[in-house]
């Protein structure tokens, strides 16, 4: 079983998931990975994952067998795990608990060589709901403070399959980087009155030298400090802090802009390596005035050196309004 | 000229360096680098770096010739310059700042194909020296609140050169991981009035299980909460806020504890690419009692990807109980 640890300088939880642990000498560098046509994940092989909590599936298919356009499964190596109480303690100075929490699996489609930037917009409106639907029902479980939805696509970026997935984990604590955000978002509140994404929107809405697209109550942006090249953020047009709570029709507006940009993204970048991570509200928070949920997407262009570890600043060699003009440009 | 610029939202600043930058089309994969025998940084080449800032030299040698046993210079491709003022100014909701800083390089040795882990333990205490006059001098200059010194070993932690270096970053602001640890360290203190460091020396030497080696007043050891497996902290045993206070004979000790953990770690991990960065205090504060500078040692044997980017938490599939465990028992 995994557990949680607290630093106890900066107040950041780690995950330490040693059952998931190599040997030492497990760690050399990785050997070139063949590419595969198909996996655990593709259709006809429902079996070799953990049942499914969720799927798109005709009217007739029984769960765990073909028929379906996308599934939701457990994480077969989970960072955390759903049975169990929270149980804190302490050990001298410092602060654990137990791993509990929920590791999920969206497996977007039954084609191993699909991807969210080639399936119809509908398809990729669907996962979006089941992003939506696993939400509000996490949301239901006392125990858990905050769920991130997330992506990695491409080795370079961390997916361990090729096959197009995307990932929540549910976590007992709200994680750091979420604290900031709303700490920081309350701040910029409380001096203005204003939501600074709301802001942010008026500025790039007025100057349009960072607007990637608009369309349908959407808009894609390059950051005016982005950590990195092509870094991208995606936001309602309307305040909202937190994403569970959208419509069918805007998942759908989504969808189809979330389609744009990744077809773009792939042609002016030669199909990158990718993250995405949804930021969106607390799980027990009410309707916030001063966040709003928005998806930051991240090219793998650059790598992490000492400096940006060290600092927590970053060099970012593309300027946002360079990137924003290229994808701007870009006909896919 | 590269431009500071700040988010809105948590206050992180980045460095757009976009005089460095490469067009979109330049982002692919990164072709194999070949494995090179001599380079710009060897002896004999030294009119190609700029001229030197300062060196270890043999009594009779010139600057920027041969006879040498380390150089520092500025960097070629500098993230900052030094050159000009200050001019801080507002753009909408955000805020940016031209990009003055220092941006030097130490090269470690003249020998293409050594390293820390195999110079002598007193050009080890050479390199060490000279980060601790390059400190001392960068603090006369009133622009500068930090200088975060670091290391880049082998690709995938970020070197762009394979011969045997260093760097410092000297920046007008202090940099959001370093207010955080200042902050959290302040907030310890309020509350216990002692050294979080001090307190956490003390538990780690009382059980041990996390101590890597501990030698002539430095202690190196796995956190307890390690973001990365093998994450090493090296810290003094009498507690120091700033590191360019350390005499002749610690870094000496330090130099030689140094070399040691990472024959250690190369023994254990097969010579890792690898990150060092120096958390020392702000170079224009007075001794600070909640501070106790450390070096911060981070093995690159696992990807960083969408949970970690979005949320701050890590996922580490190495106890830091196992790490320290194997440190101590190699026999490099």
């Amino acid at each position: 079983m995994s557990e949680l640890r607290k630093d106890p300088v900066v107040g950041r939880w780690v995950i330490i998931a040693a059952d998931r642990a190599r040997r030492p000498s497990d760690f050399g560098p990785e050997p070139a990975r063949p590419r595969l046509t198909s996996c655990v994940f593709c259709a006809g092989h429902e079996d070799r994952t953990p049942p499914e909590i969720l799927a798109g599936r005709r009217p007739d298919s029984p769960p765990n067998g073909p028929g379906w356009s996308f599934r939701v499964v457990p994480n077969k190596f989970p960072a955390l795990r759903i049975e169990g109480d929270l149980e804190p303690a302490g050990e001298g100075p410092f602060d654990r608990m137990n791993g509990i929490g929920a590791h999920e699996v969206v497996i977007e489609t039954p084609e191993h060589l699909a991807s969210l930037a080639t399936m119809p917009a509908d398809a990729v409106a669907d996962v979006l709901l089941a992003f939506r639907e696993r939400l509000l029902d996490l949301k239901k479980d006392a125990r858990f403070e905050y769920v991130l939805v997330f992506k990695n696509h491409g080795e370079a970026a961390g997916a361990s399959l090729e096959h197009p997935h995307s990932q929540l984990i549910a976590t007992p604590i709200i994680p750091i980087m979420v604290s900031e955000e709303l700490a920081g978002a309350a701040k910029y509140f409380e001096m203005k009155e204003r939501c600074v994404w709301c802001d942010i929107l008026r500025e790039e809405r007025r100057t349009r030298r960072r607007l990637v697209r608009e369309a349908d109550g959407f808009v894609a942006l390059a950051p005016f400090a982005p950590r990195f090249p092509f870094e991208t953020w995606i936001l309602p047009a309307r305040h909202r802090s937190a994403f569970e709570e959208s419509g069918v029709e805007e998942l759908r507006a989504l969808a189809a802009l979330l389609g744009d940009f990744l077809r773009r993204m792939n042609a002016v970048l030669n199909d990158p390596p990718f993250n995405f991570m949804l930021h969106s509200a607390p799980l027990q928070e009410p309707a916030l005035d001063h966040f709003h949920w928005h998806l930051e997407i991240i090219p793998k262009l650059t790598k992490v050196a000492g400096f940006e570890w060290g600092s927590g600043f970053f060099i970012n060699p593309v300027a946002p309004e360079d990137a924003a003009t290229a994808l701007r440009e870009a006909r896919p």
